[in-house]
C-alpha cells in the first residue's frame, strides 16, 4: 500500500477543471498537466488529483495512455484503496442487490456507478466472474480477489477479462481462473436455471441486464408460437416456454450456445417445446418471412451492430431492416421485442430505426396498407447495472417492444 | 353516417405528403390546401385525405382551426368511422390490455397509439371514464358511448373533458356524467384498492401510468419510513405501506385527495402506518430537510411543472430544486423516486436536473463530499399507455429510481 503522502500528485490544467468539480468520476487526458513526471507513472497507478487551485479531489486511477486518464476512486485523497477499501465498497453494492433480489445471481459491480471505476462483477451463485477494463482495475486485481473472497467466500473467481474496450487501456483479452473452481455454474433468473460456461473455448456466459425484459415478454407468451432470433443460450424463447408457450424456435448461428440451451430446456422441463434452429439469424428470418412462417412473439436481440461511433449508420440501417424482417413474421395481434446494446446508437436513433422497420414490413405483408404498430415499452438495463448521474449516456441497453395488432 | 363518397376531400399541399407517406398519424394546417371549403368545415368532420398526386390517404377526422388539423382515422378512405367502426377500434384495444392485465382497470385507449387519435378512455371496473381531446373525438361521442355500452356494459361513462389540450381544439373544459351510474368507482391495481371520485367538485380520478413504478419503488419499502410528496390518493405511499413500509408520511395541499388517501389506507388495511401531512409540498420538504428528518424512501411524483414549451427552463429549475430537497431527505442507503409528467420536458434534461440537484443534496448533507448516487432505473408510462412509433415524443412520463447509498 502506498501511504497517501507518498502518492502522486497529478493536476488538473487551469480552467478544465469544471467537470470534476461538478462530480464527474472522469478526467480527460486534455484536462489534466501531463508532465513529464505524470507521463512517466505506471498505467493503473493511484493518485491524488487536485485543481490548479489546490483543490482536492481526492484519490484516482490514473493511465497517462488512456483518453480516459483518470477516474476517480474516493474523495479522500487518503483513501487506501487496498483490500479493505475494495471490500467496503463491494459490500456496499452486495447490499444494494441483495435489496433487489431474491437469489445470488446479478451483475454485483456495475463500475462508475458502483464507485468501482472500469470494474465489473457478475455474481452466479457460488462463481464469480470479474472483468478489469481499466489498467488500474486490472492492476487492483489482487485486492479485488481478496476483498471478493472475503465478502463472498466464492468457490471459484474467473477473470472474463475479454471486453474490447482493455485496448483502449492497453490490455490484453484474456479468460482465465483467478481463484477456485468454475466448473459446473449456474446462473438463475426469474425462477429457471441456464448453465453457464465462463471459461470454456467457446464462452457462453450470460447477458443480466435482460432480466426484466424477458421476464416482461414471458407475461405475453401464453400460449403463443415464439421465434426467439440471437437467442444465444435461450433467456427469452425458455422463458416464453415455461410461461407457456406452446412452442418456441430457438435461432442462432453458434452451434455451442444452442447445445447450452438444450441443455437449459431440459433443466427447465420444456425441452418438448422447444426446437433449435442453427444459422446466420438475419438469412433466416428473412428466409421464414418469405416462407410465410408467422409467429405470435418474436424476440430479436443481437449483438451489438455498432462497435464504433463510425459504425452508426451502418448499424442503424441494419436495425432497421432487422425490425422489418422481425416484425414480417409477427403473426396478427402479436408482439416483437427487440433490442440494440450498440454504445454508439442512441435511444431516439434506434426508435427511429425500428419505426421505419416496422412500418416497411406491413407494407411488404399488407399491400400498400400501413401496419398499425403500438409501442408497449421502451427500457435500458435492470437495476443491477445502475447508471452513474454524470454518466448517463452509459445506458447503452436499449430494449423496445410492439404489439403488432 | 356520411356515405364516404359524400365525404368531404381535403388535400395535401404539394410536396407536402412526406410525413403522411411515412405513416405519421398527423397533418399539419400549414401541409394542408386550405380552401374557403376546408376552412368552412364543421371542426371534427370526418374527411377523406388525398395527396396532391392523387395518393389515397384514408379517413381523418379534420378540425380547420387546429395546428394539427388532421388526425388518421382509418387507411380506407370508405371506413364508416360510426359505432361499430368504434366498437371494432375499442375491441382491439380491450384484446391487448386483457394480455397485459389480469384485472379490469387500466387505460383501455390511449389515442394515436390505439388507432383512435384524441381519445382516451380509462377504466375502473365496471365505470368508464371518456377524454375527447380533439373536436373530432368530441363529435363522435355518441358513437363512442354506443361501442363502448355494446362492448362492456358498464354501469356508467362519465366524460372528463377537462384537459388543458381540448382549449387548442376550440373545446371547452367540462365533466359530466355521460350515462348509467358512476357513485362509489374504485380502482385495483398491483392487488390494492383505491377509490375514485371521477364526478365530486374536486375530482381525483386515477393516474394509471405510474402503476409499475409504484410496484417498483414499493418492492424496495420493506421496513422504510416512507415520505410521499406530491400524494395525490396515496398511490406510491399506500403501496410501501402495503409492502411492509414501517411508516409511511402521505404529503399534499389537497384536503379532498388526502381524505381519499386516508380511505385508501383504511381499505387496504394499512391506516395504522400511515399519517397525512397536508402542506404545500416544495415549502414542506424544505422544512423537514432542515429539521434534519430522514426517510428510507422517498418519492416526488409532482404534477408538470412545464405547462407550455416556455416553461421548461423554469420547470428544469424547479425539478433541479425538487431534487435537491428530496434528495437531502434521504437517509443513508436509501432511496428516491422522482418524475416528471411535462410534456416538454426531455428525459434527458430531466436527468440533467435531477443529477444536479442530487449533488447539491449531498454536498448540503456532508460538508463539500460529493454523495455518490445511483441510478437504477429511468422509464416511462405502463404498457397500457403504448406510443404511436411516428410520435415517440408523446412520451410525456419520465420516472427515476436512485439509490443513495
Amino acid at each position: 500500500m502506498t501511504a497517501s503522502q507518498d502518492r502522486p500528485l497529478i493536476r488538473l490544467l487551469p480552467g478544465r477543471d469544471r467537470r470534476v468539480k461538478a462530480g464527474h468520476p472522469w478526467a480527460f487526458s486534455n484536462e489534466i498537466a501531463m508532465t513529464p513526471a505524470a507521463r512517466a507513472l505506471p498505467p493503473g497507478s493511484v493518485v491524488r488529483l487536485e485543481g490548479d487551485d489546490g483543490v482536492r479531489h481526492g484519490a484516482w486511477h490514473f493511465n497517462p495512455h488512456s483518453l480516459i486518464a483518470a477516474r476517480r476512486l474516493d474523495a479522500d485523497p487518503a483513501a487506501a484503496c487496498d483490500a479493505a477499501w475494495f471490500r467496503a465498497r463491494l459490500a456496499d453494492a452486495l447490499a444494494l442487490r441483495e435489496r433487489l433480489f431474491g437469489a445470488p445471481h446479478y451483475r454485483l459491480v456495475h463500475a462508475e456507478a458502483d464507485g468501482l471505476p472500469g470494474l465489473v462483477v457478475d455474481r452466479y451463485g457460488d462463481v464469480l466472474a470479474v472483468q478489469a477494463n481499466t489498467a488500474g482495475m486490472e492492476a487492483a486485481t489482487p485486492h479485488i480477489v481478496a476483498a471478493l473472497t472475503a465478502l463472498l467466500a466464492p468457490r471459484g473467481i474467473v477473470a472474463r477479462n475479454d471486453a474490447g474496450v482493455r485496448a483502449l487501456e492497453g490490455l490484453a483479452e484474456e479468460t482465465r481462473l483467478l481463484q477456485g473452481d468454475a466448473a459446473g455454474a449456474v446462473v438463475e433468473e426469474n425462477g429457471l436455471r441456464f448453465p453457464v460456461d465462463l471459461l470454456g473455448g467457446q464462452k457462453t456466459g450470460w447477458f443480466f441486464d435482460q432480466r426484466e425484459h424477458r421476464a416482461r415478454v414471458a407475461r405475453l407468451a401464453a400460449g403463443a408460437s415464439v421465434l426467439d432470433a440471437f437467442c444465444h443460450t435461450g433467456g427469452f424463447g425458455i422463458g416464453c416456454a415455461a410461461a407457456g408457450a406452446a412452442e418456441v424456435t430457438l435461432l442462432d448461428r453458434s452451434e455451442h450456445a444452442l447445445a447450452t440451451a438444450r441443455e437449459a430446456a431440459a433443466m427447465n422441463g420444456v425441452a418438448d417445446r422447444v426446437t433449435v434452429l442453427r444459422a446466420e439469424a438475419m438469412e433466416a428470418l428473412e428466409r421464414l418471412g418469405a416462407e410465410g412462417r408467422r409467429f405470435g412473439v418474436v424476440i430479436a436481440d443481437p449483438p451489438a451492430f455498432a462497435k464504433t461511433r463510425k459504425d452508426q449508420p451502418a448499424a442503424l440501417r441494419a436495425y432497421g431492416k432487422l425490425a422489418r424482417m422481425a416484425a414480417t413474421l409477427v403473426a396478427r395481434g402479436g408482439f416483437l421485442f427487440i433490442a440494440s446494446c450498440s454504445h454508439h446508437v442512441g435511444a431516439g436513433d434506434f426508435a427511429d430505426a425500428v419505426a421505419w422497420g416496422v412500418q416497411r414490413a406491413s407494407r411488404q405483408g399488407r399491400g400498400g396498407q400501413g401496419r398499425e404498430a403500438r409501442i408497449l415499452h421502451m427500457g435500458g438495463a435492470g437495476p443491477d447495472h445502475p447508471l452513474h448521474p454524470m454518466l448517463p449516456e452509459s445506458q447503452y441497453l436499449k430494449g423496445m417492444l410492439l404489439h403488432l395488432p
